[in-house]
């Protein structure tokens, strides 16, 4: 289970957000407290916006408290709508392509959560990819897959539809092996640069949790709160599907069938 | 164009071939002489046979000549079969994943040479895989695509046999797509633990080099001779496969059709 | 705090002691039992003798659970005598030169502790080493500038009073600076290829743990039981100086003044 | 012989100098055409000014042309004042804290030429550094010691004495040591964030080269020419100091004595 962070707002240092905080995501990626695994150590990737479409991309295989480079980044850039992510893998490989955010273009998307048992239902999925979303799979992730399904199942068109087409996808593999008994699981977030859309899903039982809070200067939603003081803190209630626009959060019940 | 080296005979250490000659494959990682790209710095890998059917395997993004810990195994390690690898990328990513030799069990597969324009006929190609090798990719290379191609093909069975059948897929996808001003180019070399077979070929023109010598202690077969003074390394002719047996070195033709 | 472990005794493969254990060093990197840091995933590193009187050295700046490199060397590598250490920095950089073990000839040296403050005394206590020692110097670390000073104060004569003299040492010029209310803390392992000598320290206070045990093919020493059922293992006692020459570890105690 | 280039003007995206050029400092990392060593390839880093004091700094390992996050990073990244490196190793290690630039506060420093056999003076010069500039140090360049002793010795009031009396500290340690068939080379330059400094010199014969040129947006200088039409370049004379205050590029003579 990763830890991830996305925040828009009037633009301000990654830093705030990445370091300072007394919870602050870097500390998670050492010790997280609502998560299953605590350690979050296995690559980090923070990517913001800035004048052009496309985002800045920065990924390391190092645990983000050990990267100097991280430190110096988050201290002196600025942007109005970021993401960062700290990673503990669920069996891919400690690569630099599969640490999250995933990038296409404009488009970002991370993710906590899992195919389980992925290696099972992988082929088939991987094969449902049309060539040129699949030309730009580098990494061997069940994230870098569910982004990829995305983008060609219309995330640019109608990002819920898009989700549940490609879960439904994915459950439907799951149950062709017999996967029955373990829930796929999603607390991802996705932008294109001009707003985030969010999920927070499992096919049953509870999904990985998903909070966010107005800050004076935006709005930030985080894996789990990055202050030890939480009472500002709005949890999303599972199987739901958020929208944030500007600082407007409109969360909305996210079903399948 | 990469550089590699294979060696078999009485154990022997790694550096006495990876770093110790005057044109070793470590300087040419550096300053290749006989390759279209004189620097070979896009990662590297060793892997050598001991006491167990598998290889250990060793490969990292650095350039060979900055890698204190390759120096360290080289000089402390000591095999009968060892092959290394140094990369010059022909578009792929820098990353371990992409890094020579590839392992499956108790293969080992190295290349220098590419499928042109790869980008185009990938998918096609990648298709061709089964599920259990196509889980068995990690990383974007068509080097490891050309492996595990080989190992569905029946490498184990006839390495000549699954090269011609392989290697006829291949011109065929490049066929469909008109690529034909470019040939599909190769040299590899391929180790199941107990020998070698090696292959020099294009479709047309001069495949990329390939020589070998006999050593005190036994064979090395290398595109290109490790030292500068060559007269007693032998050209492999184009078009040529080869069988590395001991210290027995046969080479007979390989066409496709 | 750290976690390491060192074996001597009949050639064994490093991951019998590294990976396959069911409280292995490696699982330690992620969740130590013992240590006032659970996670060790600053880097690691492994050596190991062969027939040479130097040690192969290989080290890395991931955390140990995720180098493949070190799980496919650890599977292939067998040893009579080898180390291993899992890192939690106590404030120097994430880089290979400042993870353990050092070595310099054939001496290796690895640490578990600390000099506390050890920015505020460690422009007095480099200055002490000679210019030879001075210039093995690679890294930032207080471990390595503790192996420096014992090379220059006799290890190579009576690592006893080598240790006595190089603690002393520090000890004083801790107390010019007035650090007296933290002591300085070590569990240490150190072998010039045929033996080790390992300290287990504290200025007052409990120093970090230290255990040993005989198993079938030889005796491991370690900062904690790499097993879960740790009725076998002896726990060396606060303030000992330990032998351990083939099978047979001697601990004897160990004061400074 | 590494190469660099320094620029500063209207704010610009540094891919426009790094990346995009005909023969630009990432395709210098591969093939430098006025240099010692074509390949500098042992790490790079790059470092820019933006609305505080402190400069970010990115410093990797890889080759500065396979590192993808350069890639991103200088595409979509605007400062007014930056320079970056690719690093070509005369010696010392390849990590991280071996690249250049070096970042003390606000203060930047990165340099192209060496100390000659600089490990038989480097004990005498690191001991003439004071505690307090002694314990920034983090690497084993001599690079780095160069721009710690200029902190020491009044960069921040006179770069100009402060340059001609820290050369004179080294070339007197190299007289000492009989180092005289060898010159002290310097190809360097320096930014407290508002402008730069920089320095073309040799103890004798020719000194690396340095050019400069006006551009629409700037003034830029560098190791040489980022553009196979070199016609607009300027070559610093041997033995200068340079002062760039704006567009403004002063060229003033340096000696020593």
């Amino acid at each position: 289970m990763c830890r991830w962070l996305a925040y828009q707002g009037k633009p301000c240092f990654l830093d705030e957000m990445l370091h300072q905080p007394n919870h602050s995501l870097v500390m998670q990626s050492m010790e997280a407290s609502k998560a299953v695994t605590a350690v979050n150590a296995d690559g980090f990737g923070a990517a913001w916006y800035g004048e052009k479409p496309t985002p800045a991309l920065y990924r390391e295989v190092l645990p983000a408290w050990s990267d100097a480079n991280l430190r110096s980044l988050a201290q002196h850039t600025k942007s109005h709508r970021f993401m960062a992510h700290v990673r503990a893998s669920t069996g891919a490989n400690t690569s630099r392509e599969n640490c999250h955010p995933f990038n296409v273009k404009n488009w970002l998307f991370m993710h906590n959560g899992q195919i389980p048992e992925f290696e099972r239902v992988r082929y088939q999925l991987e094969r449902q990819l049309d060539e040129p979303c699949y030309l730009k799979r580098k990494g061997t992730t069940d994230s870098e897959l569910i982004f990829l399904l995305l983008m060609q199942h219309g995330l640019d068109q109608n990002p819920k539809l898009a989700l549940r087409r490609v879960i439904s996808m994915i459950e439907v593999e799951m149950g062709n092996k017999g996967i029955n008994d373990q829930p796929f699981k999603a607390a991802l977030c996705i932008s294109d640069g001009h707003q985030y859309w969010a999920l927070r899903y499992a096919s049953f039982g509870t999904p990985p949790t998903m909070f966010y809070k107005s800050v004076d200067s935006g709005v930030v939603l985080a894996s789990e709160p990055f202050e030890l003081d939480r009472h500002e803190w709005k949890s999303i209630p599972a199987q739901s599907f958020v929208e944030m626009v500007g600082e407007q959060v409109t969360v909305t019940e996210f079903h399948i069938a």
